[in-house]
């Protein structure tokens, strides 16, 4: 099939080639899912554009790994189990045909990580960019789900794993540093498969009072979650978590604290419960770290080695345009 | 808000501004959907993409209009309810925030209309054009919910509505055709407001022995149910149903049968069924057309006036690009 371009296929032939591999049922428009009593429904759904969240050259086996996990991570962030996806994929007739069989291939693998059924979908033409939109469903004991808005002044704030793991990656993508090639590969890598948390994510649903995942970074989504809760958050720049391998490139606090994509959780507990969180994280093998905690009030105060600092100049995560 | 774009303000703003006024939780990552036990649950995504199913120019009111409609139809297609949609939006930096308002003006009213809640969604940026995905999750009873595989032998093929009327429209919107203005709205409209089945759907569900939608028209999507259900079908080009307005502008059967994005709803059901469907389809008033009707064997036979003629010219439905 090589030099082959998705515009010498029909969206029945695609389908065929590509999906019905996965299961029968996606040649049907509608998914029929096989939903259990008592639980109760969550739904994500997450777009990753061309040009904004991958270039046409980036990897398509790690941009297929990255839509499915991106979907899973909400899931687990509200204590839920991810189940099902669907997948919409636009894509320009010029694309050559390797691309899906790429892509499908990260897909399948992300699907077997997090335990999820790709079930239904729909492929289409795309004039310049790809386009890939998924929506993932999940489910949880009925009155279990994990709100954004559970945080309570008081609670500690934690973070699974590292920090600013996706940010090398990208400045490798946007040109603005370069590496070895081994240390390119290992931080593109990064960059686009998050780690899998649902393992701890369910383990600790009816500990933790608030969580969310990170895919803006802490500095972005934390002020959400304050908002949301109606709490102020102090955090120590100097706790943020940097793997060695972060260290390693120079990787700084402020950086950590500001990358988006990581798609690690944040979560808010009673420092009552953080001895029985870690006990449940070693259980899981999630590495977690207080990050600093939550008072009454408005606002997020930043703290460097114990002194206030200003919101780093860093700005927040902007899309590649 | 003249002449202020999409890219002056950020996701939240957007969110909070225009989505928030549907629904308290759309500030969330995750939807939690009340799901009502011994209900089956079905699912259909469905994209338009800029430069494909419409164009910059295109009025953005029936854009929001037909995307919460074509999801709509999967699920009335398949004999169930549609109730929650999530929608992820992704948009030029450099598109005029008017669009936004406007988009969601026709997604309130399809909403409305198809009896649908949105219950989450995603907005992004995208690099050069619009990116739409909706995601439509419905209900049907456990067991209820129609296959596109049911189809047997002796069936009757019927459509609900009249084709081809998303046809003239297109031809408009690609500049092949010119009317005075107000025809040009009518048709225009059309081609964007596909009718909601919604009430003809739930109603016939114990009665028809298969069903789906016309999205691609007869000609590609007969042959769809056909191959699932494996049975041949023989379809009469002069039953198909033309409205008064479409023959006024000269629509031909031909063009009735290869047009795409009616989304009226193509059915089968056994001849001793067909007045009560009449019936059914009075109380909803709801027009139902018999075109053809099946047979043992594979493939699709075209008849005008009772004589075999090949399959039209026209080809089927090819994209704009």
């Amino acid at each position: 099939m090589r030099n082959r371009h998705i515009g010498d296929f029909s969206e029945d032939d695609l389908i065929r080639t590509y999906f019905l591999p996965f299961s029968d049922g996606l040649d049907d428009d509608v998914a029929r899912l096989k939903h259990t009593p008592g639980q109760e429904l969550l739904l994500s759904t997450d777009a990753l554009q061309e040009g904004i969240h991958f270039l046409r050259r980036s990897p398509a086996r790690l941009i297929g790994e990255k839509v499915v996990r991106v979907n899973a991570s909400d899931i687990v962030a509200s204590g839920g189990v991810p189940r099902w996806l669907a997948l919409s994929l636009s894509l320009p007739g010029k694309l050559e045909i390797n691309w899906l069989g790429n892509f499908v291939e990260g897909l399948r693998r992300a699907l077997e990580e997090t335990g999820m059924e790709l079930v239904g979908g729909d492929t289409t033409a795309a004039a310049s960019h790809i386009s890939i939109c998924a929506t993932a469903l999940g489910t949880v004991p009925r009155g279990r789900s994990i709100p954004r808005s559970g945080a309570r002044a008081g609670d500690f704030i934690g973070v699974t794993g590292y920090l600013g793991e996706a940010t090398p990656g990208l400045d490798v993508i946007l040109g603005k540093r370069r590496f070895d090639a081994d240390i390119t590969e290992y931080w593109v890598v990064r960059h686009f498969i998050p780690p899998f948390r649902g393992h701890f994510g369910a383990a600790v649903s009816s500990q933790v009072t608030a969580m969310m995942d990170l895919s803006d970074g802490v500095a972005t989504d934390l002020p959400r979650l304050c908002a949301v809760s109606g709490v102020r958050a102090e955090v120590e720049l100097n706790a943020l978590p940097l793997s060695p391998e972060a260290l390693g490139v120079g990787l700084t606090p402020e950086q950590a604290f500001t990358g988006a994509e990581d798609y690690e959780l944040l979560f808010t507990v009673p420092p009552s419960r953080w001895r029985a969180l870690e006990t449940i994280a070693q259980t899981c093998g999630t590495k977690i770290t207080r990050i600093g905690f939550l008072g009454k009030g408005r606002g997020l105060r930043i703290l460097k080695g114990g002194k206030p600092v200003k919101h780093p100049v860093l700005p927040p995560w902007k899309h590649f345009s």
